[in-house]
């Protein structure tokens, strides 16, 4: 049986509210031996008191040991296995600023590069040239014209920018330009099938008016592209579990991937957690799901930033009342990842997760929510697919299994 | 590799001795917040020393989220995952009131119903006519006779029974003839095959006769069938294991998907935990795996009986020295699924599990046997297909694995 079809075979309609509040990196480690993580340091009385009257676990995101991004992370909080549902990289680009990647088109990341005289590259990230330096340049290639297509061109950050090809018989198995290394040129495009060959076709002819475009910049003056790609039809979520769902987030990519997934996405005033939990309040009525991605804890652990992470997870839970004062039937407070300040990046770290639900709570012996507290939850160590069943069941909208 | 060729190459044979006790619906949860849940409250001495020399886990049944009917618990149980060993519905009704449902026999589900002047359901379930209202006209079902074939039909309780037709070429891939509405007629009896269009006449003939031989009736003058499906061929436990099994149970359905995977189900006198213990006792030396079910802890929690499962857990453990004085080498206490008073239902919360064997145990810190210690416990929470290979292991009936 396919991944979805137990959800769709027994999922039921009902008035509960399920929020899913994701906070980006939320897992950490202590910066000194014998201290606390970053969760365990803030002061979160909400949180706690959400914590002893619920159920902890520890969520593996992608497989043991394995550390996500973020699309594959957030795939598997929706119940994706990314290992299955593999999104392609420039579709996530591209989706992640926001741009539209349909069916048909075609999606890649793109590089600045450095070349040398002879054309090979010296520099794979063109000195990595600040946004304000990349930007022009992306301006000047989105004014290229290549007959047969539509082509949008976005800057992303620094030397990294995203282009989406629209236009007929475009196939997207194409090889990376990039070839991974210095001292060789970027590779050609090369169609990897048949089909393939009209876009391989269109995207050389689009490479070398930008390489025209570009031969006057010192360090910007090539580019290579990764990630060919187009729109996943991933199946989708409502239709999946039978609910309403809606993203509240801030950052394009987050939207990006609920969007793939068939969540609507609601635009809203300010960028704090408050502004997201009142925006919740404003459309509660209309939607039985909702995704709400708070960053800034993903960015604080990113910096190195111990007391930064802190400070957010304390603003959540200062806000926290206003999101229990809408009476959610179930709450779960978790990470899509962790991003330990002691390793300032993403990592494999089990998540540390928060299930609430006072109806149909499984009871624990933990007071606190914490990394050390939620590995001995009453959930156990399970993987962040299982998530989205576990709070449908608790939600009471899954049907029994056979008589 | 296959489910069970692991099982089928590993597996030895000795003079040990498991008991799979099954406490039917055993988990619960708290009825007040920070409360205790219905085993938590009982007082259990024997089962708390088993726990506290023992290993606990928590079990998922099938997967998580999902909330199990009887029969795929207990396939899980015995190491069938019931996803995968789909056994269908109209097998498991007719099994579980002690019909023989054999390869080729079709066996369904029957509901009586009303039906109006026009031949339109009004209600799908009879007004949920007592069972000494539908045993007659069960009865008079079971006169109607159909050329070419054998037709056996039985009350199963209220507005319910199951009926098995034997004969000659029968396919059971037909449709369902409930429409799950009101305001519409009975289906037809549809093939969903070619192969099946004789069974699909067959069965229309007798829907056609038992119609008229209703016809008088005020609430149950209609009915539909469902689950259409045939003895599923399982593969057989002994051969699987090497293991001679018996089923001590006092209800049809379990004796019934016993049987379904090759056990020997024992008749005996009594329907108490004491009684069903002096039965292994009076065969212990003829059989190497003993599976004992004990249905009521299930039936107070559908009940909403706080006390009388607590009662019935009691129960349990006062008879329980008189199976330990047999010296099992492994003793399992566990239930098929969770059945909280709370939720007076079947749930998809975790199963505490008790896992005891004096000679191979592996220890673990938790002195009682509750849903929060079997949290914390040994052998944390684990698929119930995974609980067969560990009685195994600890009955010392598994080769090494590789040299």
């Amino acid at each position: 049986m396919a991944d979805f079809d137990l959800m769709r075979q027994l999922h039921l309609k009902n008035d509960s509210k399920i929020v899913l509040l994701t906070l980006d990196g939320l897992g950490g480690l202590p910066v000194e031996p014998g201290g606390p993580t970053e969760l365990e340091a803030a002061r979160k009385p909400n949180l706690d008191r959400l914590a002893s009257e619920g159920t902890l676990g520890q969520m593996v995101p992608i497989r043991p040991g394995i550390t996500p991004g973020s699309g594959p992370a957030h795939l598997a909080l929706f119940g994706y296995d990314p290992i299955h549902y593999d999104v392609g990289r420039g579709v996530l680009e591209a989706t992640g600023i926001g741009m539209k990647v349909n069916k048909g088109d075609i999606a890649a990341r793109g590089n600045f590069c450095t070349l040398d005289s002879n054309g090979l590259i010296v520099d794979r990230r063109a000195g990595r040239i600040p946004s304000d330096e990349a930007i022009p340049l992306v301006g000047r290639l989105s004014e290229i014209q290549i007959p047969g297509v539509e082509v949008d061109v976005q800057h992303v950050r620094e030397y990294r920018f995203a282009i989406v090809m629209r236009g007929e018989d475009l196939e997207p198995e194409l090889e990376d330009t990039d070839p991974q290394a210095t001292g060789v040129e970027p590779l050609p495009v090369q169609a990897r099938e048949k089909g393939s060959q009209r876009a391989a076709d269109l995207v050389e002819s689009w490479i070398k008016e930008a390489r025209a475009r570009l031969a006057g910049e010192i360090r910007a003056n090539g580019l290579t592209l990764r990630g060919f790609s187009t729109d996943p039809a991933l199946p989708q979520f409502p239709e999946i579990y039978g609910l309403k769902a809606v993203c509240i987030a801030v950052y394009p990519m987050y939207r990006g991937v609920s969007r793939l997934v068939g969540m609507e996405v609601k635009d809203f005033q300010g960028d704090s957690p408050m502004d997201e939990f009142r925006t919740a309040g404003e459309i509660w009525e209309e939607f039985d799901f909702f995704f709400i991605h708070i960053k800034k804890t993903d960015s604080m652990g990113e910096d190195g930033n111990y007391k930064g992470k802190v400070d957010v997870i304390e603003t959540v839970d200062d806000a926290l009342p206003s999101l229990l004062d809408l009476k959610p039937d179930v709450l779960c407070v978790t990470g899509d990842h962790s991003t330990p300040v002691r390793l300032k990046r993403h990592s494999w770290h089990p998540i540390p997760t928060l299930l609430w639900a006072p109806a149909t709570g499984l009871p624990d012996t933990q007071m606190t929510f914490g990394e050390r507290t939620c590995a001995q939850g009453g959930y156990g160590t399970f993987p962040t697919v299982d998530l989205m069943p576990r709070l449908m069941a608790h939600a009471e909208r899954l049907e029994k299994y056979g008589a």
